[in-house]
């Protein structure tokens, strides 16, 4: 069977159509018809091969979402017409320590949905059953999607770093990830505080739950916030003042960094020290991670807004990501 | 009533003796006759004014062990006789959101034994009982003095940072600290590795407990030990090549600073984002954390290092302590 995607051939190039042939359905996996495939600016960083681990022909895409169509013979967790999504992981090892207790996101052997082989931007594909993921009657494909990379990757680090609902949190950053990340915070009970480099933002910061607005234009150092924060999460994606950040924390307060913003990070020793302060960082999550991120939106009413371009648009769509128009997750339909 | 102590007068100047009236015993305060008091290096930072903080004339000392010898009217903790020790905090504000959690050692308004006060390198010493502990019958005062700063301080973190038996930990610098939490960790059960740019502490980290001995000198950027380490903590007072040790981090790796031996702390983004890493920080610990450390020491039979000097060889001690030449903590005795 031939697969109909859509690939860059060389770094920042356009996408075109690329065929290829669908891999064999072995025992443990499925085949999916993709009906959906969300827009992540990783897909867009491994176009540039801003990374360099880049393979031409590329085809991006790892917010996957379809139907199954075929069943390998061992598989066990899916049927044929189910509804299932792909995050940015479609293997590992199985065997080392952290697969063993499900952290199958630090395998060091990680398989990537598009990395490793042609991901998303596409109408067919084929994984192993334990990198599937169910979606719940009711939630919609297109809110789905976004959730199988930026939802789980906003998600993961609030379990993962113990957060409570008494605590002062802030979101820096409202976009594909920011604007779940508030309306997660604001569903665990949590005060969310939404730290935006965009003055015009505080009012849709509100829609999603944040009772506070910081403007960084206004409040560059964060200085009227000085102890004020427990937990504070960066989705942005330029370099920050994370002195400013970092003084903002309260003591025992936890800075985490969420995506590669900057090459190294440097924060002063003393509040770090006299402060039990801590600077973390957290990508992703695990198979069982995403379940309970799907789960944990959907039973939260959480509204991943989308906006939906058709497969064959798919430049139009990322020139409209990288121009930082969507409001706030592009969707591919297919 | 006099006290009899030894004050700096100036910075990195001698100590020469000072008299000053004790303060009265308020209705929850308890009154000590020092027997023993520690050589904290933090003593040393605050004779040179290192910190800028220091007022002159200046009486160093907070690993305090004594008998007491009057009770306040409302103190019920301790009765005249018995042994009691005071470490760096001798006062908090009580009220706030630190103190009422048992968390008094982040109290924005924490009182500092040597640094609001006159310190222990005397012959008495009153504080409020809620920050005396009391000295378990068969722990010698001079075993009990270091575990007041150093021993809480190398202990806390191991509780508040979640240490598990299953951890392969590492502790950088032997010495007065490092020393105890070689010890601490491998009366935890961890597998112990020590790390010294000393060669020749290999022999003693291994009686200490250390199953694994790493020498700077020969492994500087501990490339034999990538992705290795679940827990490192820094007890060194020299700035380190932190990139280092943090790609010694396997992933939701922890690297752990104890002391200000740095300005501010760099490291890289890639492996604290993708590997679910931490740089946190720790210093001493509230009452009952030391109270805690005590029973683990004492219970476990740590065995803490401890030189004794009269105190009225501070001085000579002292400039011992500077020379880096006490094993492994300097006690003074009255």
């Amino acid at each position: 069977m031939k697969v109909h995607a859509y690939a860059a051939n060389e770094a920042k190039g356009q996408l075109s159509k690329l065929e290829y042939d669908l891999k064999d359905v072995g025992s443990n996996d499925i085949e999916i018809k993709i009906s959906h495939c969300g827009i992540c600016h990783s897909d867009i960083h491994l176009v540039d091969n801003a990374l360099g681990i880049t393979k031409y022909p590329f085809v991006p895409g790892h917010e996957i979402v379809g139907t199954v169509t075929k069943v390998g013979a061992s598989a066990k967790r899916f049927k044929v017409g189910d509804r299932v999504g792909v995050g940015w992981q479609s293997g590992s090892c199985g065997v080392c320590e952290f697969c063993s207790v499900g952290d199958e996101n630090l395998c060091a052997k990680m398989e990537s949905t598009c990395v490793t082989q042609y991901g998303g931007y596409g109408d067919s594909f084929v994984v192993n059953e334990h990198f599937a993921i169910a979606i719940p009657e009711g939630m919609s494909s297109e809110q789905a999607a976004p959730l199988m990379c930026g939802g789980v990757t906003v998600y993961q680090p609030l379990r993962y770093y113990g957060i409570k609902p008494n605590m002062r949190t802030a979101v820096v950053g409202i976009g594909g990830l920011g604007h779940i990340a508030i309306q997660f915070l604001a569903a665990m009970g949590c005060e969310v505080t939404a730290i935006s480099s965009s003055d015009n933002k505080a009012k849709e910061a509100a829609a999603l739950g944040a009772s506070h607005f910081i403007s960084l234009s206004k409040e560059p150092k964060l200085d009227k916030h000085t102890n004020y924060f427990d937990f504070i999460m960066s989705t942005a994606s330029v370099d920050l003042d994370w002195n400013a950040f970092f003084q903002a924390l309260k003591p025992k307060g936890q800075l985490c960094l969420i995506g590669l913003n900057s090459k190294e990070i440097t924060v002063p020793a003393a509040p770090l020290v006299f402060g039990q302060r801590t600077v973390c960082g957290s990508w992703i999550g695990s198979p069982s991670m995403i379940r309970e991120t799907v789960e944990f939106a959907h039973r939260n009413k959480i509204n991943v807004m989308t906006e939906q371009m058709k497969m064959d648009t798919v430049n139009a769509a990322i020139k409209k990501v990288r121009a930082n128009e969507v409001r706030y997750r592009a969707v591919l339909t297919n």
